[in-house]
């Protein structure tokens, strides 16, 4: 199998993930013009997760244009990712509906543990296609790869670090989710204009 | 990347957030054959709504169509227009629900803040693009960049106007948005022949 | 735009709208055993549109294979034609909840409506593309676009008998729906081996 | 049609289904915290739907690889073979919901229905493209072909199996199902990495 197959199958996942988190923002019940005021923190996980979402996107495929063939492992390391990728609507509706009520520890950690088996399953799926250059094209460049490896490393530690926030402050937790995402928006809008 | 990468996600999200537009269609209580009759709002609608995403799509194409290359800052643009894209059917959803009753006002001004934003971020998107041909093909027509320029332009404005109507009239408002779909199909019919 | 853009919204669409007719068939209350067996016209009726909708697919792409450009009228027609299928999983979810009770007779129409016009669509879309030879490949068989235009005629009319049977018995519509869709499988069953 | 458009197709559902299996994971009434722990089977009926969707996406490629061309009758049974994966949502909700409960052997049942049809369509499919290498490629290696024969044939008695076991006992089944998908996974983590 190439990689385009598992890139459509991906691309499908990543997008539909994205999309199904508009249904976890639902009507208030009240009047509708004071109760969509009170439901921001549902716009705002909702633009989290979909910007999430959207810069994990862009890194699979900076991933995918790296490597040449796909083997059967891979698929499935990738599959397992998937699994963790289409799991991130289902927190992000845990922390918009409690972040301010009783639930918000249990909502934030749901939230931190996902993101950080994502950004685990991200790493082995790079290690593995990247060790020894096992799935890479001949062509790669060994800075790239190199730089790549180094700049997707600290992801599982900064989602720890925001997971385990949550046991101080939920808050707090949800503060920094927030923030790794504006993060990446950020460098994107100071540098993303130069790769 | 190629732009078809970004075109295989774009084409997800716009076709998934046109079909969950159904899920807003829901059956009505009391008896069946009336109650069809009765929620005509959901009907108009979805179909209104189909339109514009169906039409925002068939642009972004034209776009996509213009540009030889992406860099990461314009996936990023890119993400948070279909953000948006994705966000529409839930004001859409407020907008059936809520049109001949008393949260119309705020389902119509939250149906026309997410068009404004979706065209806003449609131009910023494309000025990105094009602006002293950062990311299009070389071989780009300078008048069909410069006709592009123009006739996005105005869609801002328009639907600012159609979102600013709600503070007098939400039905007005409704009608307008409505009329924006009905007119770009209309031009398309007497136009679209030609292109 | 060349008509492989347009083909991977349309099968975005179909796919999306066939997959979400599962959302239709819901846990039964009362004891699981039986509930699951009193629930049957829900899968005939997931199974009808699944088969419809795949069915009406596989001819969309007959379409496409035999055209070598799209005008902007044509991806309107074709985003109006979408709208309609991604329709179908309300008037399924109508039928299967209503068949054996007050609201057949509606559910039967709203069912059939949609169908025949999505059975008109297809053909505006077609004729639009084939008269005069407008769209389609320069090397279009005659007799292949002549085949098409014939075999696809009688469908509005198929499924406007089987709508107006609705009048005088709801479940006789019912049954010719699935009649419709069970001879296309044998139809494919008994020469499809040979396209 | 080539294979191509099926693929585009078929990937479309595998993902949306898949994805759509988050739906079925809700949450809890009660305290948070202890609420998320108590819905595990949730959570591992996702993780077994979602990983055994994916290795059958990976074998259904591995069929489309082999083949040079399809015809309409393979076209509908791949339909019908994608409306048993578009439904395995539902039993997968079913699974979770009363694993530990009175509906247990009904819901034990129904997913295995599913899955031994999904098997078996899965080797007619297979059966009908290659028998007399009637939709194979010319240079389709007869050693790989009789491998993937072979490799497909015990899957409909393997779930067929774990189906009958729900008769004897439900949570037997469910670990039958849990176990084939790990041992899909335990198979390509041993020999998946030489394909």
């Amino acid at each position: 199998m190439t990689p385009n197959r598992l890139e459509a199958f991906s691309d499908g996942v990543f997008a539909i993930a994205a999309t199904l988190l508009i249904l976890n923002v639902v009507e208030p019940s009240g009047p509708l013009g004071q109760g969509l005021l009170h439901i921001w923190p549902s716009y705002v996980a909702y633009a989290v997760s979909f910007v999430t979402i959207g810069v994990i996107w862009i890194n699979h495929h900076l991933v995918v244009a790296q490597i040449a063939k796909v083997d059967r492992l891979f698929l499935l390391v990738n599959v397992v990712f998937l699994m963790l990728i289409a799991f991130i609507p289902f927190p992000t509706h845990l922390l918009a509906e409690h972040l301010l009520s009783n639930g918000a520890q249990a909502a934030a950690l749901s939230y931190g543990i996902t993101l950080t088996g994502t950004a685990i399953m991200f790493n082995v799926m790079w290690q593995y296609a990247s060790h020894g250059g096992r799935l890479l094209r001949e062509n790669a460049n060994p800075r790239v790869v190199r730089g790549i490896t180094l700049s997707y490393l600290p992801g599982p530690f900064i989602y720890l670090i925001a997971t385990v926030a949550a046991l101080v402050s939920p808050q707090l937790s949800a503060v920094l989710y927030a923030g790794i995402a504006l993060f990446y928006v950020l460098e994107s809008s100071l540098f993303g204009g130069r790769a």
